[in-house]
């Protein structure tokens, strides 16, 4: 069994060491705050003091901090220790942030590979963990025993931005729904209804979000959206009406705005009895750049 | 078995139409675009020339249009038809809207319960249908098996606006998921991931929501957000990555940019290392109104 160092104690850090030691790695860690790693080393967790130091003493070194920034920073100041070591970075940020670190760890004679962890800590250590991983795949091959003690990882491919492009997506949804979610208890109470009395409602509305999001999803790629049984003039409709009664309670109605602009744009350009999925179109700002660059899936 | 009147045959009304047929109601209809009604005509319903018609050949009216400012104007143009007879609305729009329709039927002498259906029209007819009542119990109670035709039905209380507020609570989480989906979808096509790629860890993330809700419920309910193992400020960090990423590939980025706002809004009050519940604070902007009238849920 390899020996397995980890570069940050956050919240998830330590998730992701409690697992590699109960999986029974030997496990090095190293965080700025060293307090913060106190309950690992508690656990039989091994203190390096600094991140030169743990990368020497791990096999493989997981590094899992705020952002590829900290990400950066943390590995320069391991340097040349780095030469002949694998990097597994395990923290959130964008694809072009994600290819800048593997160009840092290769200048420094490392192997890097890329991740995004797709679910909170409790799930860290379970099959229900999902870690999405790309770079080399023959370093994915060796260190797949490691991240099978972590989760259910996949690997997305060689370019080692895919896994942070998958993830600020999925983020981009998880967010949003998390926003609408919270927005809809502040309408719910302006109008006497307690987060309790509106939560199962809302598990009901997110059972149907599936099937709903398979047929946009087919929609877009077949950009054919006429089958309308929901059309996008009562979207229209329906939307207005609730960033009024929002804006009437005082809760701040951003994200419906947003979207009640898409809805508008494409019922002006003449799609009113279309599906919903025609919106995306209106999503797009076509000044910003070539869409045949940019949206570059329906040419591959 | 009563027989029912159907006014409105978009999609939805025609919907509830082959629902009440199949289920062996006599079943009249009326729509503004006669056309729009063949489909159910040739499926055995009966065809009124005007409302005021259709709402005297049926034991109850259903009326399902695209919001209550044309309920109300056909409601009024049926207008005596209505003495002594039961109208049950099924269209979406605000609590005050429903109470004025609730307000009109009454003055002409009818009955009016309110209603909101919150699955599309494929399941209507099945169980799996929900459709939210709320107004004089008596009316629910005589209609429920027509209800029952339907879906699945829920009675909400004596307040003719408390299923439209429902309902608009369950819209605004609806349509800001979906509308994040869709903007997800097109961060994805951005870096060459198509709609197909990304749809089955999209449906991981529709997988991870539930738990998360149940959480966030709790916390607000309790006014307690001190146990973040995902905690404000790294959110806030991964938002403005997915914001800069959104600007960059030139999709507008206007729901994140909201729910970022109220998250740098949180770490600046000094919430950063609180759980994202905390953030509904700063959506309510307490100048448009008293937070103990708006939000009185907490003092019921
Ligand atoms: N928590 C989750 O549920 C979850 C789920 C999926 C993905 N993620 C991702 O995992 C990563 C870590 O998340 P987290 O929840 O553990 O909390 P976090 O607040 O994002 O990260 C905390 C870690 O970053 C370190 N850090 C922050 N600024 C630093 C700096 N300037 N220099 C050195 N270290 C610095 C902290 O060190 P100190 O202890 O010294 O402050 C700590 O180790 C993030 O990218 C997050 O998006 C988290
Ligand atoms: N479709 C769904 O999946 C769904 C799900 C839940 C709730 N709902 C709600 O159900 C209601 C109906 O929705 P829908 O999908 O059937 O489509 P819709 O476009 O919202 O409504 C179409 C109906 O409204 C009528 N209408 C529109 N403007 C009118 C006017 N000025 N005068 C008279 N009639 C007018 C249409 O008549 P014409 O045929 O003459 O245009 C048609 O009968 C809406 O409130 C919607 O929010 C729909």
């Amino acid at each position: 069994m390899t020996a397995v160092t980890v570069l940050g104690q956050g919240p998830m850090g330590r998730a992701l060491t409690a697992a590699l030691l109960d999986a029974g790695y030997r496990t090095t860690v190293w965080n700025r705050t060293e307090a913060n790693a106190r309950e690992m080393l508690a656990r039989g967790a091994i203190w390096a003091p600094s991140p030169a130091e743990a990368v020497a003493a791990g096999g493989v070194t997981l590094i899992n901090v705020v952002d590829h920034d900290v990400v950066d920073a943390v590995l320069e100041t391991a340097g040349r220790a780095l030469a002949g070591a694998t990097v597994i970075g395990l923290s959130s940020d964008t694809p072009d942030r994600a290819r800048q670190t593997a160009e840092l760890v290769d200048g420094l004679g490392g192997r890097y590979l890329d991740g995004a962890i797709m679910t909170p800590t409790d799930t860290i250590g379970t099959p229900d963990a999902r870690i999405l991983l790309a770079g080399p795949q023959a370093v994915y091959d060796t260190y797949h025993p490691v991240l099978d003690a972590l989760g259910t990882s996949t690997w997305l491919g060689e370019d080692p931005g895919r896994a942070a492009a998958f993830d600020m997506s999925l983020l981009d949804l998880f967010w949003t729904a998390v926003s609408g979610f919270e927005h809809a208890l502040m309408m719910a109470a302006a109008n006497g209804i307690a987060p309790r009395e509106l939560l199962p409602h809302a598990l009901g509305i997110v059972d149907i979000l599936a099937p709903v999001f398979i047929e946009i999803a087919e929609r877009i790629e077949e950009d054919r959206h006429d089958d309308a049984s929901a059309p996008v003039s009562s979207t229209a409709a329906s939307v207005r009406h609730l960033v009024n009664a929002s804006r009437d309670a005082g809760v701040d109605a951003g994200a419906l705005e947003a979207f009640s602009g898409y809805v508008d744009a494409a019922v002006a350009a003449g799609h009113g009895a279309d599906e919903i999925s025609r919106i995306t179109a209106e999503m797009v700002q076509p000044a910003a750049g070539s869409p045949t660059r940019k949206f570059r899936w329906q040419h591959v």
